[in-house]
């Protein structure tokens, strides 16, 4: 690694360590006061973000880069709204720090209560969106962490600015400049540093694609927090209202196929599909959903292509779903349990017995009965806002809002306990 | 790697992970039953379980291991008992799966409830004490959680005779043998292996000293809980009790000198020093406590060594305390902050705004008023039992009881609802 890459990155980690310390104390209006003028300078300084994103937008064009990125990568007026109002809608939620969890008191009148306390410094890793710079950083700051982010190359321009207006204006509302930070240095080498400052990071979490977090999870000694890979699957049941379940499974595949909450696998009890698929199917299809069946699928579907092993472990982010017949319930849970990465899973039934199996037979964060799994998601939940979708069992699981950013403490009064 | 150690690891995870499905939806009352089994079985068994620990004990006083070393890999009567009782003692605990934690309604009808789950498959990575084997498995399965056991060398024909006792006997009272798994290879490679597991473990808990810890978290992809290393300090503030301060100090250092809540620095407020030094350092002495002192701590302490920079980061777990004499409150915080191991602080004082200061202001896991570090532990804050001390700030903090050892999904009724 550069020597200079080494040294922003450590200079920045310990900056924004010294100002956690801060944060971790600081007031609720002081925060929220640094939230509003957040918001409120990014929409005074537009003009400036403009023009970096810009710059930014420019070399994606020249780099041949695909319209779906350029997209991602714009900042519109409503982009500029839209990041503000977030900031101001944080501002509005009540602040999880120093909630008391629970207290109790012994027999010898020693006083034990849990606190909430913020995690400190959280790191975040992200790739081309600018709106996560702004919306990560005001979701942290509310929970009393400061935040060292390092997003993707495309956007380091857009970014730069960014951090520039809204560290900026915590400072100016009283917070250390610290309290938000970006390593501006977009290679490898400074990503896999912070995966590796045990001691200056408490939390990393990555926000992107598989491939990013797999890269996180496998080099980070840092504490981690698996986020958003989504291979979610609705399971119509034999029996099922399959007017509902039609509305469902649309819903969950076509309402925004590019998320982690969008369905990726349909399965079908074969008592329903001779009735369900075909119409089902062919709804999907004029929305320009690529069917990929099983045999008995591809019988039932006009233009359905045949599906391989590898459909049922993808995730795709489009217009495309898996389609699989199963000959019972306990197929389907155990095809969920073995292909399915423990996001959203939704059964369509009205069977009692097995509503209530599915939602305790099948391991993932968020289990539904007559739902879409495009449901999952911090504000639908009324966490207010959230800062990713948890896919591990440690710490969080599933939507992550401002409580999920904190940690807690053990407070103890005594008048000269022992331990005897 | 051997391949029959990779082939030994990977299989037994495989036997784990298959017994975490079946645990995960067990009920009360059939994993109590296999807990009292597995207590029963100790007490019956002790014959052989003494035999396995001999020929430890043999090979161990065969390669000269020390007096203290030996002591702790010895299975007596007394430590069947033990084990035994802390079996029945978690057997009898709260069930903490299945418990609702929260539940909201939205206006349109739909319900989410967030349900207490287990994490799945525990891996447990530890040295030389063989109770931990037992305990270890006990909480484990209370919680719902199948646990994969990785203990050290010098315990390995104790732990494969435990084990073989406990899975029988949760064998026999209805649960899968898998639910308690030993990786009986001993190298470095089956740990390291186990430390990559991700999709088998769920999560990895090292119990040892530091070096140990610090070789998981360095290793790991798997989720890891950090646990137990404890600098711990006690400051003393002007116009404290002394009296009280004298025996919250002793307390601290010398109830039980080996453990990670045990005080290894005293700081002490300038304008108490005079008065509390000399006494309570002569009472440390008494009881064998090397004194290791800054500047001024020498000149009131007869016998004090100077202190060095490395003490202050030390954990001595032995009769030694390094002993500070601070200018102010302010200087004592960013010590402790400083070269703590976020685990336990105490301070002594009656001054009201100082104590809440503390309270907020120093980071640790537990912080104290005027009471003992070695009162951190699972049974005195009345969790009941523990399978470590958090020392991180991810998913648990603290002493980690039976609900430290779950995850939570979440549990939602539709009745057709879809995103709009």
């Amino acid at each position: 690694m550069k020597p200079a890459t080494a040294q922003e990155v450590i200079e920045k980690a310990r900056l924004v360590q010294e100002a956690a310390r801060v944060l971790s104390t600081a007031d609720t209006a002081t925060k929220d006061r640094a939230l509003l003028a957040m918001a409120d300078a990014i929409e005074k300084e537009k003009e400036a973000i403009f023009q970096a994103n810009a710059k930014d937008l420019g070399e994606a064009r020249g780099r041949g880069l695909a319209e779906g990125f350029i997209e991602r990568l714009t900042i519109k007026d409503k982009t500029i709204n839209e990041m503000a109002q977030a900031l101001r809608e944080v501002a509005a939620l009540p602040d999880p720090v120093g909630k008391i969890i629970m207290g109790t008191r012994r027999h010898d009148g020693l006083e034990l209560i849990k606190v909430r306390v913020p995690l400190g410094v959280v790191g975040i890793i992200y790739e081309s969106r600018p709106n996560v710079t702004v919306d990560a950083a005001g979701l942290c700051i509310k929970a009393g962490n400061a935040v060292l982010l390092r997003g993707g190359s495309e956007a380091i321009n857009s970014n730069i600015q960014l951090v520039k207006i809204i560290s900026g204006a915590a400072r100016a509302a009283g917070l250390p400049s610290g309290c938000v930070q970006l390593v501006e240095t977009t290679d490898r080498a400074a990503a896999e540093q912070m995966m590796r400052l045990n001691g200056l990071i408490d939390v990393l979490i990555p926000r992107g694609g598989a491939d990013l977090i797999r890269a996180v999870v496998q080099n980070a000694t840092v504490p981690v927090i698996e986020t958003g890979v989504g291979n979610c699957h609705v399971y119509v049941d034999a029996g099922a209202d399959l007017a509902m379940a039609q509305e469902i499974v649309f819903n969950a595949k076509c309402q925004r196929p590019a998320v982690c909450n969008a369905m990726e696998t349909l399965l079908v009890h074969r008592d329903a599909a001779e009735e369900f698929l075909p119409e089902a199917a062919s709804q999907l299809q004029q929305a320009g959903v690529e069917i990929r069946g099983c045999e008995r699928t591809c019988q039932l579907v006009p233009d359905a292509k045949p599906v391989t092993e590898d459909d049922w472990y993808a995730e795709y982010l489009a217009l495309i779903l898996a389609v699989k017949i199963v000959d019972s319930f306990e197929e389907a849970v155990s095809h969920i349990n073995r292909y399915g990465t423990k996001h959203s899973e939704a059964i369509v039934t009205r069977d009692y017995d097995r509503a209530r199996r599915f939602l305790r037979e099948v391991d993932a964060a968020a289990v539904y009965v007559n739902a879409s799994t495009r449901l999952t998601d911090g504000g639908q939940f009324g966490l207010g806002a959230e800062i990713g979708i948890s896919t591990q069992k440690l710490h969080a699981r599933g939507p992550m809002g401002l409580e999920e950013l904190t940690s807690y403490k053990w407070v103890i009064f005594g008048q000269g306990h022992l331990r005897k």
